[in-house]
């Protein structure tokens, strides 16, 4: 019996050095499924000179042979935008926005349209508040296209994750409607 | 005592599966504490076409409507400025800097204050060297807003956490100061 | 021998409340060696007025004093530009490209060079697809400069680490080439 115990405790042993170095050091981590997803639209009415009272973004950085008024040739290329777009659960632009979608993206390519985004989702309503982080490269030409998600705040502390854009709608140089596929991986609790 | 010991390795075994499951793939993660807290506070003098020698950010972005010597009407919507301004222990603007936020922000609304930051405080004294990245949204008209900390380099590698910013001063146009409370709950060490 | 087991029994239990405490709670990790590195090249030819068939980059906005086709004086302060450069291998301007780096960088001391940088490695070959997001000061007068790697897609889904950067070729204001040392300390996979 007693060499018996000793075996057990040996084991006990290394399986929990083999468990703390698995937590800690090789971060290699399994993704089965996202500890919460969510779906939104977010609708950007850039201004274009004649709609000041609808707008929703504006034109404040462009290159030298562009002005900011209009989105320039070159696939918009150097345009840089300021927006404050509301969050609406469905496809609708006149829902009631359930947060505002605030940040900044500019188009980054001559030969074709793609663009690069910074923004957050401001939730501050009964069923969310706090924020949620994002950042990436939008090739807008693809059907979908994947940024992060790299922080969050209140209901969202410390979220982690990946958002699937996808353009729902676009008319003419004025507005677009993105679709956003939320699916955090990490999903952290403050008690 | 067979049957005990057997039963020892079953309760192990699922023991260890759990804590590797628990570990590696649902990510829930509950966070009792922050593993570092600090305060700091940092200033920013806005270039406004006469503060040339003092001043530690300017515009270099804004709408059509405005120029890059004024903050803009409608809530200085659209915006963009650079900064590099000194970060200090107490709200003294005069205090032995510890190191320099730099990075930039906008103001993105139209209807009230508020802005988005993007930045990095950079520190290479004795006590820290090393880089914290920040991004988030700031509703700058609530006591306290709460942005994210992305990531971090050198004495805060890997860092990730929470950052409340306080508007500790504002004076017209020219400055303000903001206290940082940074809360890391995600702490790194490299070996 | 029942006293024995309720004392390993014990024992278990202490140490996996110690396991569970350690991944779910404390969260101080230690590396111990990336979980995935890679060395890339990347290229940036700055628009001057001269060379808008090859540049890859344009400044977008810069202070008051300055202007969008010349880099501004003061060490560049406040300059603001939007890049889509290719990456290599090796440091061959002219390797065929195994993707894009695309984002922003500003200029944002008055002393001295440094630049902020937010930017996404965007892979589209048999090799990688995919994107890897970065953001983080970059004060370039250091031989090395370490940013974050704030998040990934694709075949770097979920990604965390640092980006060492170097200087690898600077020629006049025109041309500068980045060597970036990848290193992830956090490799998802979804499964």
């Amino acid at each position: 019996m007693k060499m018996e115990a000793r075996r057990f405790l040996l084991l006990l042993f290394l399986l929990s050095l083999l468990s703390i170095s698995t937590a800690a050091t090789t971060r290699k981590i399994r993704a089965r499924k996202p500890c919460k997803s969510m779906v939104l639209y977010f609708h950007d009415i850039i201004y274009n000179g004649k709609n000041a009272k609808n707008a929703t973004s504006a034109i404040v950085g462009a290159p030298q042979w562009a002005n900011r008024t209009l989105l320039a040739g070159q696939n918009h290329f150097g345009d840089l935008a300021v927006f404050d777009d509301p969050i609406t659960l469905d496809n609708n632009l006149h829902s009631t926005p359930v947060g505002r979608a605030q940040g900044f993206y500019f188009y980054d390519k001559k030969e074709i349209f793609t663009a690069w985004l910074g923004f957050s989702f401001v939730f501050n309503s009964t069923e969310h508040k706090g924020s949620i982080n994002f950042a990436g490269a939008d090739p807008l030409m693809n059907k979908t296209r994947d940024i992060s998600v790299i922080g969050g705040t209140g209901d969202f502390f410390m979220a982690r994750g990946v958002a699937t854009l996808m353009t729902d709608a676009f008319e003419g140089e004025v507005y677009f409607r993105l679709r956003t596929d939320i699916k955090l991986y990490e999903c952290w609790q403050q008690v």
